[in-house]
């Protein structure tokens, strides 16, 4: 059961809740749309789903409204950008802002943030550098849930990578992925069909492979992307461990098994060894290479080139990353946005408690 | 059956070989040294057994021994470089120190590279930084052997990624990793064994799921990391993607499917968009983002706490990345290189036809 919802009904509701919060009229404009562009390009379980769990760290103190979020430290080409435990859907953008300045000076920018909470989808900071003409890049760590190659323990987040890359007369190239092989938002809707999950997605508390959707409720773990050692889950490992690095340990940041939990329930970890969630953002100018029109050209080809490559049996097409979430993007964005009855229910409640009706 | 080499036995060799071809007494200790990095890391499919490989391509005339390698375009952190059809395992130290040089400078240094050959592993290249105090990433397109999620069609290398992260007491992190499921020395240890490959490695060339650890010479191709689309295979094709994409379409080198093969024998694919092989490098001073002794510290904690993560039961240890080749350089530099007998002949063969003889 679900219920469509047009996005600017969603986009008036979120600014508002953000201003109820405290957040400034700038900030609640930044967040909502960073938070909303995931339930357009399809990533439900990172959208407006979440919206209740961040005013929930708000109401725990885990996330301050109304942050100075500044620079740290800095280089010609990088900077330090502390959150000041700002919503991550607010410091991200402001990060990777840093990050295109820097390019547009010295041809690349490269920014690490510490004491931040969660951003909402990697891709959406990544795609700010391509009105610039830039590849952008973006990834974050999370609380762990994943259990590195060998080990039962939770030691890393999902830790998305995205990096979007523009082209010319061809839509954008942009990867948007968990460095595990079922993102958690896979595993929820799974959870929600009491369906099982296909092997190598999760482990047991001992480490044996399961298919319950719900084995991280009894101690499992994600897996890394590989699934395990035969299928090369070391390098979803290797993968999920630089982007922690990037983000908080260049960062000062906590890293592994000390990132801050997402559910405001969720009691902290103990002896923190730096300050809230970390991100890292590059921007690269394209004509720090090449020319942008040749560019430009080459990336065309390449994407016309593999979009056009032959298809096993029953499929139409190759798929170019970035490809089905522009699609989905265009779909909803006119015909407006499904959510699920859990989650409307959850508005509801959360509406009523700010006196804002959401129907 | 194999023999124990001596790695000043088989340097003297490689150095003798690569000076026959023309190579300056400095570009042959360079080549020698990232070429053998692979035989005393334990990647045997990547050292001395390539020698014959790339002397092959330089009688084609595919590999230049004396390259004008050049910076053609640049920015204060970025730099295109064009080898000049060199050796690989010389145009890449090239470009890694002018990624390093750019980093001393401006905080990180990020260089593209057209025209070269392949370079051996990854991993040397990128722990050129290490010394530096700096994070060293290297990466390579290579020729077609890959099929995208949904493609019967090779249309992309291996394509791996390295990434160098310095650390204090512990041995910095050193991750190495091909973006498919398996690298192709797994499939050639298989393939001299008769062995199966597990499912997941490789498909048909109609797309079906095969076992053949001959496979790619009926017209298979290897799977991108993840190994199918219920695996999330289609990470690892973004990433192979990335890797094509930062080597040589910033550059002007081929891609996807017009990457220059390796052996010798193999025509070269037509209507070429580019030049030669492409790679990507990039150095990241550490002191760019915070001071390199808390950098150290937390890096350690972080190493240490990962290292120590629980275990499944039979499991000793957490690997960091980096720790397996790390253990086996030290045992190779002091017991020596084991190579199988097939190696032995071979670099036999190529020492007659240099009047170098190779015991």
């Amino acid at each position: 059961m679900e219920k469509i919802y047009d996005y600017q009904q969603l986009y008036s509701f979120c600014t508002a809740i953000f201003n109820k919060m405290g957040c400034s009229n700038t900030d609640a404009d930044i967040a909502a749309k960073a938070l909303l562009a995931a339930d357009l390009r399809g990533i439900d379980s990172h959208g407006i789903a979440r919206l209740t769990g961040y005013v929930r760290l708000w109401q725990v103190q885990r996330v301050n409204a109304t942050p100075q979020i500044k620079i740290t430290h800095e280089t010609p080409s990088t900077a330090v950008v502390t959150g000041d435990a700002g919503l991550g859907l607010v410091v991200a953008p402001f990060a990777m802002q840093v990050a295109i300045d820097k390019a547009a000076t010295c041809g690349t920018g490269w920014v690490s943030v510490k004491n931040s909470n969660h951003f909402g989808i990697a891709g959406y900071h990544a795609m700010m550098a391509l009105p610039h003409g830039m590849i952008g890049i973006a990834m974050t760590n999370a609380s762990a849930l994943v259990a590195p190659t060998f080990s039962i323990e939770r030691m890393l987040g999902t830790n998305p990578i995205a990096v979007a890359i523009p082209a010319g007369a061809e839509p954008a190239f942009v990867a948007d992925f968990a460095t595990t092989t079922a993102a958690n938002g896979k595993l929820e809707i799974l959870q929600r069909k009491n369906a099982a999950a296909p092997t190598g997605w999760i482990q047991t508390k001992d480490g044996e492979q399961s298919t319950d959707a719900n084995e991280l409720k009894n101690g499992g773990s994600l897996l890394p992307l590989g699934g395990d050692r035969g299928h090369s889950s070391h390098k979803g490992y290797a993968l999920g461990a630089i982007v922690d690095i990037f983000s908080a340990v260049l960062s000062g940041a906590n890293y592994g098994p000390w990132v801050p939990p997402f559910p405001a329930y969720v009691p902290m970890p103990e002896n923190l060894p730096g300050e809230g969630i970390g991100h890292f953002f590059g921007a690269m100018r394209i004509d720090a290479f090449r020319t942008a029109d040749e560019f430009k050209q080459h990336m065309d080809n390449w994407i016309t080139r593999f979009r056009s490559a032959k298809t096993v049996a029953g499929q139409a097409k190759v798929i170019i990353p970035g490809d089905p979430e522009r699609e989905m993007e265009a779909v909803r964005m006119k015909d407006g946005i499904p959510l699920v009855n859990a989650v409307v229910e959850d508005l509801k409640v959360l509406g009523e408690k700010f006196s804002l009706p959401f129907a």
